[in-house]
Protein backbone atom coordinates (compact mmCIF):
# COMPACT_ATOMS: atom_id res chain seq x y z
CA UNK A 1 0.00 0.00 0.00
CA UNK A 2 1.37 3.21 -1.04
CA UNK A 3 0.57 4.85 2.42
CA UNK A 4 2.61 2.36 4.61
CA UNK A 5 5.90 2.81 1.82
CA UNK A 6 5.55 6.68 1.87
CA UNK A 7 5.08 6.12 6.00
CA UNK A 8 8.87 4.89 5.80
CA UNK A 9 9.70 7.99 4.73
CA UNK A 10 8.68 10.11 7.18
CA UNK A 11 11.16 10.16 10.54
CA UNK A 12 9.95 11.43 13.80
CA UNK A 13 12.40 12.81 16.51
CA UNK A 14 11.18 14.69 19.50
CA UNK A 15 11.24 18.66 19.02
CA UNK A 16 14.10 21.09 20.21
CA UNK A 17 13.05 25.11 20.53
CA UNK A 18 15.06 25.34 16.80
CA UNK A 19 12.08 23.72 15.72
CA UNK A 20 8.92 26.45 16.91
CA UNK A 21 8.80 28.25 13.48
CA UNK A 22 8.11 25.23 11.57
CA UNK A 23 5.83 23.84 13.97
CA UNK A 24 3.66 26.93 14.00
CA UNK A 25 3.72 27.07 10.31
CA UNK A 26 1.97 23.16 10.52
CA UNK A 27 -0.18 24.84 13.68
CA UNK A 28 -1.43 28.18 12.60
CA UNK A 29 -3.51 27.08 9.11
CA UNK A 30 -5.26 24.44 11.33
CA UNK A 31 -5.92 25.91 14.13
CA UNK A 32 -7.27 29.48 12.37
CA UNK A 33 -9.19 26.52 9.70
CA UNK A 34 -10.77 25.78 13.30
CA UNK A 35 -12.17 22.40 11.59
CA UNK A 36 -10.20 19.66 13.52
CA UNK A 37 -9.06 20.86 16.85
CA UNK A 38 -11.23 22.41 19.74
CA UNK A 39 -8.76 25.54 20.16
CA UNK A 40 -9.90 29.02 19.93
CA UNK A 41 -9.28 29.97 16.60
CA UNK A 42 -7.63 33.39 17.26
CA UNK A 43 -5.10 31.76 19.57
CA UNK A 44 -1.90 33.39 19.40
CA UNK A 45 1.47 32.27 18.66
CA UNK A 46 2.64 32.36 22.13
CA UNK A 47 -0.26 30.39 23.37
CA UNK A 48 0.09 27.94 20.83
CA UNK A 49 3.73 27.39 22.29
CA UNK A 50 2.13 27.35 25.91
CA UNK A 51 -0.59 24.33 24.77
CA UNK A 52 1.89 22.60 22.11
CA UNK A 53 5.32 21.71 24.12
CA UNK A 54 5.17 19.01 26.26
CA UNK A 55 8.06 18.55 29.47
CA UNK A 56 8.43 15.08 30.48
CA UNK A 57 6.43 13.12 31.20
CA UNK A 58 5.25 14.45 27.99
CA UNK A 59 6.84 15.00 24.68
CA UNK A 60 6.35 17.05 21.44
CA UNK A 61 7.34 16.16 18.46
CA UNK A 62 8.08 16.50 14.62
CA UNK A 63 8.08 14.66 11.38
CA UNK A 64 10.51 14.99 9.18
CA UNK A 65 11.60 13.64 5.77
CA UNK A 66 14.70 11.47 6.43
CA UNK A 67 17.88 13.28 4.41
CA UNK A 68 15.85 16.13 3.40
CA UNK A 69 16.57 18.78 6.33
CA UNK A 70 14.14 19.96 9.18
CA UNK A 71 11.53 20.85 7.05
CA UNK A 72 9.08 20.16 9.07
CA UNK A 73 5.96 17.73 7.90
CA UNK A 74 3.94 17.48 10.87
CA UNK A 75 3.81 17.73 14.64
CA UNK A 76 2.49 15.94 17.80
CA UNK A 77 2.83 16.15 21.29
CA UNK A 78 1.32 13.60 24.53
CA UNK A 79 1.24 14.71 28.02
CA UNK A 80 -0.81 13.45 30.94
CA UNK A 81 -4.36 13.83 29.86
CA UNK A 82 -5.17 14.55 34.06
CA UNK A 83 -3.63 14.84 37.13
CA UNK A 84 -3.47 12.87 40.50
CA UNK A 85 -4.74 9.48 40.12
CA UNK A 86 -5.69 9.89 36.31
CA UNK A 87 -1.91 11.05 35.48
CA UNK A 88 -1.12 7.22 33.85
CA UNK A 89 -3.73 8.00 30.95
CA UNK A 90 -1.97 9.73 28.16
CA UNK A 91 -3.60 12.52 25.53
CA UNK A 92 -2.09 13.26 22.58
CA UNK A 93 -2.53 15.43 19.69
CA UNK A 94 -1.23 15.70 15.86
CA UNK A 95 -1.34 18.36 12.89
CA UNK A 96 0.00 17.64 9.69
CA UNK A 97 0.83 20.27 7.35
CA UNK A 98 -1.87 20.39 4.30
CA UNK A 99 1.05 20.15 1.95
CA UNK A 100 2.23 16.74 3.67
CA UNK A 101 -1.81 14.89 4.01
CA UNK A 102 -2.38 11.47 2.28
CA UNK A 103 1.80 10.93 3.26
CA UNK A 104 1.69 8.75 6.30
CA UNK A 105 2.84 11.66 8.29
CA UNK A 106 -0.09 11.09 10.61
CA UNK A 107 0.26 7.07 11.10
CA UNK A 108 3.91 8.10 11.84
CA UNK A 109 3.15 10.68 14.42
CA UNK A 110 0.43 8.37 16.20
CA UNK A 111 2.48 5.72 16.00
CA UNK A 112 5.86 7.11 17.60
CA UNK A 113 3.54 8.85 20.19
CA UNK A 114 2.03 5.34 21.32
CA UNK A 115 5.79 4.07 21.58
CA UNK A 116 6.84 7.03 23.65
CA UNK A 117 4.03 7.21 26.13
CA UNK A 118 4.47 3.64 26.81
CA UNK A 119 7.96 4.10 27.70
CA UNK A 120 7.27 7.51 29.34
CA UNK A 121 4.67 5.04 31.73
CA UNK A 122 1.62 5.77 30.95
CA UNK A 123 -0.95 2.81 30.63
CA UNK A 124 -3.30 4.10 27.87
CA UNK A 125 -3.79 6.89 25.77
CA UNK A 126 -6.91 8.83 25.40
CA UNK A 127 -8.68 11.44 22.63
CA UNK A 128 -10.97 13.51 24.38
CA UNK A 129 -12.44 15.43 21.07
CA UNK A 130 -11.96 13.68 17.93
CA UNK A 131 -14.16 15.84 15.35
CA UNK A 132 -16.71 13.17 14.00
CA UNK A 133 -16.89 14.98 10.66
CA UNK A 134 -12.79 14.37 10.55
CA UNK A 135 -13.45 10.93 9.32
CA UNK A 136 -9.96 10.15 8.03
CA UNK A 137 -8.91 10.59 11.27
CA UNK A 138 -11.14 8.99 12.96
CA UNK A 139 -10.44 5.55 10.64
CA UNK A 140 -6.52 5.92 11.29
CA UNK A 141 -7.05 6.09 14.63
CA UNK A 142 -9.42 3.24 14.91
CA UNK A 143 -7.03 1.76 12.64
CA UNK A 144 -4.13 2.01 15.02
CA UNK A 145 -5.99 0.76 17.95
CA UNK A 146 -8.12 3.28 19.06
CA UNK A 147 -11.98 2.80 19.89
CA UNK A 148 -14.82 5.30 20.38
CA UNK A 149 -15.57 4.84 23.78
CA UNK A 150 -18.75 7.33 23.35
CA UNK A 151 -19.43 10.37 21.09
CA UNK A 152 -20.64 13.55 23.01
CA UNK A 153 -23.43 14.63 20.72
CA UNK A 154 -23.31 17.90 18.93
CA UNK A 155 -20.09 19.01 21.30
CA UNK A 156 -18.48 20.67 18.10
CA UNK A 157 -19.48 23.54 16.02
CA UNK A 158 -17.71 23.08 12.84
CA UNK A 159 -17.69 26.19 10.66
CA UNK A 160 -18.89 24.75 7.45
CA UNK A 161 -21.25 22.01 8.45
CA UNK A 162 -22.18 22.38 12.01
CA UNK A 163 -22.64 20.71 14.72
CA UNK A 164 -21.06 17.49 14.70
CA UNK A 165 -20.24 15.15 17.64
CA UNK A 166 -16.59 14.55 19.35
CA UNK A 167 -15.32 11.15 19.76
CA UNK A 168 -13.75 9.93 23.38
CA UNK A 169 -11.27 7.39 21.86
CA UNK A 170 -8.90 5.48 23.97
CA UNK A 171 -6.63 2.11 24.03
CA UNK A 172 -4.54 0.70 26.22
CA UNK A 173 -0.70 0.82 25.90
CA UNK B 1 -36.99 13.76 51.66
CA UNK B 2 -34.48 14.82 54.30
CA UNK B 3 -32.12 15.95 51.50
CA UNK B 4 -34.76 18.28 49.76
CA UNK B 5 -36.05 19.56 52.79
CA UNK B 6 -31.93 20.64 53.92
CA UNK B 7 -31.06 21.32 50.25
CA UNK B 8 -33.84 24.27 50.92
CA UNK B 9 -31.93 25.94 53.26
CA UNK B 10 -28.71 25.79 50.75
CA UNK B 11 -28.11 29.30 49.15
CA UNK B 12 -25.58 29.48 46.40
CA UNK B 13 -24.37 32.75 44.80
CA UNK B 14 -21.64 33.68 43.17
CA UNK B 15 -17.96 33.71 44.88
CA UNK B 16 -15.91 36.97 45.80
CA UNK B 17 -12.35 37.09 46.05
CA UNK B 18 -13.30 37.07 49.52
CA UNK B 19 -14.47 33.59 49.67
CA UNK B 20 -11.64 32.72 49.00
CA UNK B 21 -9.94 31.25 51.89
CA UNK B 22 -13.31 29.71 52.85
CA UNK B 23 -12.99 28.09 49.51
CA UNK B 24 -9.42 26.92 49.62
CA UNK B 25 -10.79 25.28 53.24
CA UNK B 26 -13.31 23.18 51.31
CA UNK B 27 -10.53 22.58 48.10
CA UNK B 28 -7.58 21.49 49.92
CA UNK B 29 -8.64 17.98 51.94
CA UNK B 30 -10.33 16.90 48.65
CA UNK B 31 -7.14 17.60 46.96
CA UNK B 32 -4.79 16.51 49.54
CA UNK B 33 -7.18 12.98 49.93
CA UNK B 34 -6.89 12.19 45.94
CA UNK B 35 -10.00 9.99 46.14
CA UNK B 36 -12.17 12.48 44.00
CA UNK B 37 -10.62 14.83 41.93
CA UNK B 38 -7.79 14.30 39.14
CA UNK B 39 -5.78 17.26 40.26
CA UNK B 40 -2.04 16.28 41.90
CA UNK B 41 -2.40 16.09 45.26
CA UNK B 42 0.15 18.42 46.25
CA UNK B 43 -1.48 21.45 44.15
CA UNK B 44 -0.58 24.38 45.71
CA UNK B 45 -3.20 27.21 46.89
CA UNK B 46 -1.58 29.69 43.61
CA UNK B 47 -2.37 26.17 41.54
CA UNK B 48 -5.91 25.62 43.31
CA UNK B 49 -7.06 29.59 42.51
CA UNK B 50 -5.39 29.25 39.53
CA UNK B 51 -7.98 26.60 38.29
CA UNK B 52 -10.87 26.82 40.38
CA UNK B 53 -11.71 30.68 40.13
CA UNK B 54 -13.27 31.26 36.56
CA UNK B 55 -14.48 34.07 34.75
CA UNK B 56 -17.15 34.67 32.21
CA UNK B 57 -18.89 33.15 30.36
CA UNK B 58 -17.64 30.74 33.77
CA UNK B 59 -18.52 31.45 36.75
CA UNK B 60 -16.72 30.20 40.37
CA UNK B 61 -19.60 29.71 42.82
CA UNK B 62 -20.17 29.27 46.76
CA UNK B 63 -22.53 27.33 48.61
CA UNK B 64 -23.74 28.88 52.59
CA UNK B 65 -26.00 29.06 55.35
CA UNK B 66 -28.99 31.67 54.23
CA UNK B 67 -28.66 33.98 57.39
CA UNK B 68 -25.40 31.84 58.81
CA UNK B 69 -22.71 34.58 57.77
CA UNK B 70 -20.27 33.48 55.22
CA UNK B 71 -19.42 30.40 56.63
CA UNK B 72 -18.74 28.78 53.23
CA UNK B 73 -20.38 24.99 52.79
CA UNK B 74 -18.88 24.27 49.68
CA UNK B 75 -18.00 25.35 46.25
CA UNK B 76 -18.63 24.97 42.91
CA UNK B 77 -17.42 26.28 38.95
CA UNK B 78 -18.42 25.98 34.94
CA UNK B 79 -16.38 27.01 32.52
CA UNK B 80 -15.92 26.16 28.79
CA UNK B 81 -15.06 22.27 28.54
CA UNK B 82 -13.16 22.71 24.99
CA UNK B 83 -12.02 25.84 22.94
CA UNK B 84 -13.09 26.76 19.60
CA UNK B 85 -16.18 25.00 18.21
CA UNK B 86 -16.40 22.84 21.57
CA UNK B 87 -16.99 26.40 23.22
CA UNK B 88 -20.52 25.74 23.69
CA UNK B 89 -20.22 22.69 26.02
CA UNK B 90 -19.54 23.13 29.74
CA UNK B 91 -17.56 21.60 32.49
CA UNK B 92 -18.05 21.63 35.88
CA UNK B 93 -16.69 20.61 38.87
CA UNK B 94 -17.98 20.64 42.87
CA UNK B 95 -16.48 20.06 46.23
CA UNK B 96 -18.61 19.82 49.74
CA UNK B 97 -17.17 20.63 53.17
CA UNK B 98 -16.42 16.97 55.16
CA UNK B 99 -18.66 18.30 57.69
CA UNK B 100 -21.56 19.00 55.56
CA UNK B 101 -22.01 16.05 53.41
CA UNK B 102 -25.43 14.69 53.00
CA UNK B 103 -26.93 17.81 53.68
CA UNK B 104 -28.11 18.75 49.79
CA UNK B 105 -25.06 21.27 49.58
CA UNK B 106 -23.86 19.19 46.08
CA UNK B 107 -27.31 18.94 44.65
CA UNK B 108 -27.76 22.75 45.29
CA UNK B 109 -24.18 23.41 44.03
CA UNK B 110 -24.90 21.76 40.81
CA UNK B 111 -28.34 22.38 39.98
CA UNK B 112 -27.57 25.95 40.01
CA UNK B 113 -24.58 25.25 37.98
CA UNK B 114 -27.02 23.76 35.33
CA UNK B 115 -29.42 26.87 35.70
CA UNK B 116 -26.31 29.71 35.27
CA UNK B 117 -24.60 27.50 33.02
CA UNK B 118 -27.39 27.72 30.34
CA UNK B 119 -28.14 31.23 31.13
CA UNK B 120 -24.49 32.22 29.94
CA UNK B 121 -25.44 30.23 26.67
CA UNK B 122 -24.27 26.76 27.56
CA UNK B 123 -26.08 24.31 25.52
CA UNK B 124 -24.98 21.33 27.31
CA UNK B 125 -22.27 19.97 30.36
CA UNK B 126 -20.01 17.05 30.25
CA UNK B 127 -18.06 15.68 33.34
CA UNK B 128 -14.91 14.29 31.65
CA UNK B 129 -13.82 12.78 35.04
CA UNK B 130 -16.30 10.99 37.46
CA UNK B 131 -14.62 8.89 39.45
CA UNK B 132 -16.39 5.67 38.95
CA UNK B 133 -15.61 4.49 43.20
CA UNK B 134 -17.50 7.62 44.02
CA UNK B 135 -20.91 5.82 43.79
CA UNK B 136 -22.88 8.79 45.81
CA UNK B 137 -21.74 11.42 42.99
CA UNK B 138 -22.54 9.50 40.46
CA UNK B 139 -25.53 8.83 41.54
CA UNK B 140 -26.62 12.23 42.51
CA UNK B 141 -25.12 13.46 38.92
CA UNK B 142 -27.48 10.71 37.51
CA UNK B 143 -30.90 12.06 39.31
CA UNK B 144 -30.00 15.40 37.86
CA UNK B 145 -30.51 14.18 34.47
CA UNK B 146 -26.59 13.37 33.58
CA UNK B 147 -26.31 10.02 32.01
CA UNK B 148 -22.74 8.08 31.43
CA UNK B 149 -21.54 8.67 27.80
CA UNK B 150 -18.61 6.07 28.87
CA UNK B 151 -16.75 5.24 30.88
CA UNK B 152 -12.71 4.98 30.71
CA UNK B 153 -11.35 1.67 31.99
CA UNK B 154 -8.99 1.83 34.81
CA UNK B 155 -8.20 5.64 34.06
CA UNK B 156 -8.00 6.65 37.90
CA UNK B 157 -5.50 5.21 40.45
CA UNK B 158 -7.73 5.50 43.88
CA UNK B 159 -5.09 6.19 46.53
CA UNK B 160 -7.45 3.29 48.74
CA UNK B 161 -8.62 1.06 46.27
CA UNK B 162 -6.26 1.52 42.72
CA UNK B 163 -7.78 1.28 39.76
CA UNK B 164 -10.73 2.30 38.94
CA UNK B 165 -12.74 3.87 35.73
CA UNK B 166 -13.40 7.58 35.08
CA UNK B 167 -16.75 7.85 33.69
CA UNK B 168 -17.64 10.71 31.18
CA UNK B 169 -21.26 12.17 31.89
CA UNK B 170 -23.62 14.32 29.66
CA UNK B 171 -26.49 16.28 30.01
CA UNK B 172 -27.91 19.07 26.84
CA UNK B 173 -29.08 22.34 29.00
Amino acid sequence: MAAVSQENTVDIRPATAEDWPGIWSILEPVIREGETFTWDRDTTEDEARAKWVKGAPGQTFVAVRPGAGDQILGTGEFHANQGGGGSHVANAGYMVGANYSGQGVARALCAYSLRAAKEAGFHSMQFNAVVESNVRAVWLWQSMGFRILATVPEAFNHPEIGYVGLHVMYQKL
